[in-house]
């Protein structure tokens, strides 16, 4: 089993602490540190045994450490890989669960100093808390985490992140970092865009007379729940995966277009076989 | 308390048998007669006192009737209604369930004989189960029922009908037929054919070398669970309430393409603006 001695985690929240928790309960990880601007968070971090130690350096941290864990807003991780790169150890593996990967792994890459690597990966698990307080060690079991070597990853260093996934309890499918992003474009960031602009254009119709969301019902408020998710984390997510957004949100525009020229013409068959389709593939994916 | 002697079902599924159990329940009919094509579900209504009697011919069961309620789809009212006018009573009112309703309204007003009045209804309700088997005394109890009286609207009959669905449990606002197709269209027509498309675009996304769907988590199956509406169902919804529906699509393209452009040009500050108005607005009608 893969195997560490100093593994130091940046972003000590949900997704930080619950693959400490998982590599610690398996014994894959001999010592756990914890870097972060809270330092309320990561004291609690230590009371709750998910980390041995903290630090609010992260250039201290991660000396003699052989694993590093960047689990912060996407944004911010080519700043902190770009910070902490001068100080690792030779030999440490540097890995991400930023959910956009292109512009994080083009960014990482080059600031790896000789000998150290680095390898993106993207576990796609999540609750609606944050905070170490909400990690638990099963979080991963049963998940999917997308690991995105491109030809300069270290094959090595790939197989132990790989493993490490495989630790937590996930499946590790491989992916080209602009195939991922357009996979969580398509599967994730569209449907998010398309909700947002749905409560938006509701909200904001004016030839009603009257609040037209007051009317919503359950079925419109389940339909729309991935619209009240956090702005600043979404404004991240389009800033950083911006082709693979425009990309999708242009095929879908298509699509819904397609179906305004059948709604238009009244075209009853053709309706009902756009219909069909989506059910049929999404009865399948059930 | 409002009260009718013979009240005649026209289909009785899900919505006509709920509405049949509860005015039962509470004495305000005396008889209840079901119609359908259906001749075991009509005998299952009998069996499970639902109904007293059935007919499979609308024109000789709405003989003497002084209440109908048509509960058909929503494309075959008025050709229900069109059948039923010349062998109704004087005084009866015909009230129907359809989710649309100024087609249905302009299409029944002027088919009615002197001293008989229609007056259309939408109970906004509903669950995922159907046929007569399914209904239950309580399914209108703290839903809506939008009525929709016109100029010609017979004041007594609506009173009637309205009180009819305070009986059933329902609160009733009352709404200009337009007015209420537009409200229809903005929160249940339009995601619905939002999500059709964005399952119909994911599913057709042929520059990936690979099934986009298969990768598709919960956070997907739930957003796109109404895709797997009934096609037939909502094929006729689309023909229906065409007018409504495109008014909605085009005004939600218009906020799709205010956020492409945010996309497109890397707006932060845009960007989170968008998020979070409808974060805002949403979290306001849970």
């Amino acid at each position: 089993m893969v195997q560490f001695k100093k593994m130091v985690v940046i972003g000590v929240g949900l997704i930080g602490g619950s693959l400490a928790r998982v590599l610690r309960e398996k014994g894959s990880v001999n010592e756990v540190v914890g870097v972060g601007r809270g330092e309320a968070n990561l004291k609690r971090g230590v009371e709750l045994g998910v980390l041995d130690s903290y630090s609010t350096d992260a250039r201290e941290a991660v000396a003699g450490a052989d694993l590093v864990f960047v689990a912060t807003p996407v944004c911010t991780i080519p700043k902190v890989v770009a910070e902490i790169a001068p100080y690792l150890a030779p030999g440490c593996i540097v890995t991400d669960g930023g959910s956009v990967k292109e512009t994080v792994v083009t960014a990482c890459e080059p600031l790896m100093p000789e000998g150290t690597f680095f390898v993106g990966g993207h576990p796609i698990a999540g609750t609606e808390h944050s905070g170490v307080e909400a990690s638990f060690s099963t979080l991963y079991v049963g998940r999917r985490c997308i690991v995105t070597p491109t030809a300069n990853t270290d094959r090595v260093a790939l197989e132990k992140v790989v493993e490490l996934w495989k630790v937590a309890g996930s499946t590790v499918p491989l992916m080209d970092p602009v195939q991922h992003d357009l996979v969580v474009a398509a599967i994730s960031h569209l449907p998010h865009m398309v909700a947002y602009s749905l409560v938006n254009a509701v909200d904001g119709y004016d030839r009603f007379g009257g609040d037209l969301l007051s009317f919503s019902a359950g079925g419109f408020r389940d339909f729309t729940r991935i619209a009240s998710s956090d702005p600043v984390m979404w404004r991240d997510i389009a800033l950083t995966n911006r082709e693979a957004i425009l990309e999708m949100m242009d095929f879908f525009s298509m699509y819904l277009e397609k179906l305004r020229t059948l709604v238009d013409q009244g075209d009853a068959d053709g309706l009902q076989a756009f219909f069909l389709n989506s059910k049929q593939k999404r009865d399948a994916i059930l």
